[in-house]
């Protein structure tokens, strides 16, 4: 697995000043440009109130992967919002493909964004806001690299908790991360690679851009809420069904991620992730595990799957 | 009241093209520019992670208030988040004097930001970031304008939850607005102009961008933890004891609110205003009250007072 780059299917701009697309291409203020020039107003709410919502969808040998799942949250999350990215459907994807073609990336990450914009000079009314949109493609990116992954990834436990559904709705996927962050450093603190928060309860939620599953009792246990339901956790549930591993949508604690034969976790940036260490003690035999390996493998092997990916339209131009 | 430019104060670089730096002046990126120059990468972990911290300060007639104050709460803030701006603290004022100076006001609005930065290329480590910081002044901002002042704002109490301490920690001035900014919405549909969030208990906490205070059975009371703690509240806090007005910080409830004599919030941007309508009912006698009325001239003649204010230093160079 890796970032292979496909110089021979770029065009226009991108073959232009390759150099400057290198890193990933965007698309704001209505045009295309180099990921180094991506960049939003200091004054936009999307930065000063974190009023915005997003969503991230990949790549993986020049196919999206579940994309019109994507746009369909990403829609859902605009609505919750009562924000308008000012471009219709159709023309969200146009961009969302428009930036993998520019970079001419065969994996990427790719992140769409809707924020409040700015208010009317002087005016602090949030209804006179004009919202904005932007784009950008990246090389991916791998919450636990592969090399990683091949051992397992380290898990703390936080005494952080998450961001209450009562405050601010999980399923719409949001960049307000401080307690994830806060707990991540802490985390580091401990050695440990990821983190994963509880809420106000003690029950386990998600962590920093993935959620998490625990195979205990003879079943995969994920939380049922209070997280974001995120694509891979869905193929999880998906895929661990036509494998045969019986899968359970309830309440997950600490006490159950510790005693757990396997724990894995999901992320758009990563895939499915074995994670092998629990606040510094092994998972099961502390190596990953077989039934993670085989829900990896046929993750992965979806992403060929025309009914679950779609073609980067690369020979287009705009 | 308003936000008179002083343009025989201008030099260097705003007196040159000065309609460029009309609506502001910024510092990004080690240098000033104007604040529609002023912008960040979508990159940055303080948009995408919202993991930063902010301070406001305020500009009156030439002179800072209570600058001292803004940068020891911003130093706190960025210490408890392990955000290292990368200049000292003379340093950081000198920018922030600059800002004002290059814009050439009189009466400004002035933030400065320490965000997480960007990771190193292909790393999800928050450790390999390299924070940044910006700052900039605008023209004085009013949460509720001077009209809208004279005759008290309108407040709606809100059933969205403020997000609380054991997630985010509410005295690091954050950008985590999601929950005041739906709750915000919720108030323009109910005609009122400003809205306040409670906690998980149903206590009241503070709103988006001031705390409140309401003078019930003799006193002046306020929430006395789950709530920034603001310049203009401090400034409250004292200036009640000066005035012999009793002051109590503890647990202040929406009956508390709904039965009060009087009802002000605070904020940097807009100083001691009224409230004379909570929820579409009348507070007192629905008129700003006179208790709060010696609040706010008080508040007023002390940006003045050397002991509270500095002058800001138009004619430096840098």
């Amino acid at each position: 697995m890796g970032g292979k780059r496909i110089g021979e299917l770029m065009t226009g701009a991108a073959a232009a000043g390759a150099d400057r697309w290198l890193a990933g291409a965007a698309w704001v203020d209505g045009r295309y440009c180099p990921i180094e020039e991506a960049k939003i107003s200091v004054l936009d709410l999307g930065v000063t109130r974190s009023d915005c919502t997003y969503d991230v969808a990949h790549v993986w040998r020049g196919r999206f992967y579940r994309l019109d799942d994507h746009l369909d949250r990403f829609s859902a999350s605009m609505a919750r919002l009562r924000l308008d990215p000012g471009h219709d459907r159709a023309k969200i994807e146009a961009i969302v493909h428009g930036c993998v073609r520019h970079a001419g990336l065969r994996e990427a990450y790719v992140s769409m964004t809707c924020t409040r914009g700015r208010t009317a000079a002087g005016s602090r009314d949030l209804r006179t806001a004009r919202n904005t949109f932007y784009c950008y493609a990246i090389p991916f990116v791998w919450i636990s690299t592969p090399d990683q992954q091949a051992g397992g990834a380290s898990l703390w436990v936080s005494t952080v908790t998450r961001i209450p559904p009562q405050s601010v709705d999980p399923a719409v996927k949001n960049y307000h991360w401080l307690d994830l962050d806060m707990a991540l450093l802490d985390a580091y603190d401990h050695d440990a690679q990821l983190v994963v928060l509880r809420d106000l309860t003690g029950a386990i939620t998600e962590g920093p851009g993935f959620n998490v599953f625990a195979f205990v009792n003879g079943r995969w246990l994920t939380p049922a809420a209070g997280t974001l339901g995120g694509i891979t956790r869905l193929s999880v549930i998906e895929l661990a069904a036509e494998a045969g591993q019986p899968v359970e949508q309830g309440l997950l604690t600490a006490d159950d991620l510790r005693r757990a034969d396997e724990v894995l976790v999901t992320s758009t940036a990563g895939g499915i992730i074995p994670v092998t260490v629990i606040d510094g003690r092994p998972v099961g035999t502390g190596m990953p595990g077989r039934l993670t390996a085989q829900l990896r493998d046929r993750y992965w092997a979806r992403h060929q799957d025309p009914q679950y990916s779609t073609p980067v339209r690369y020979n287009e131009q705009d």
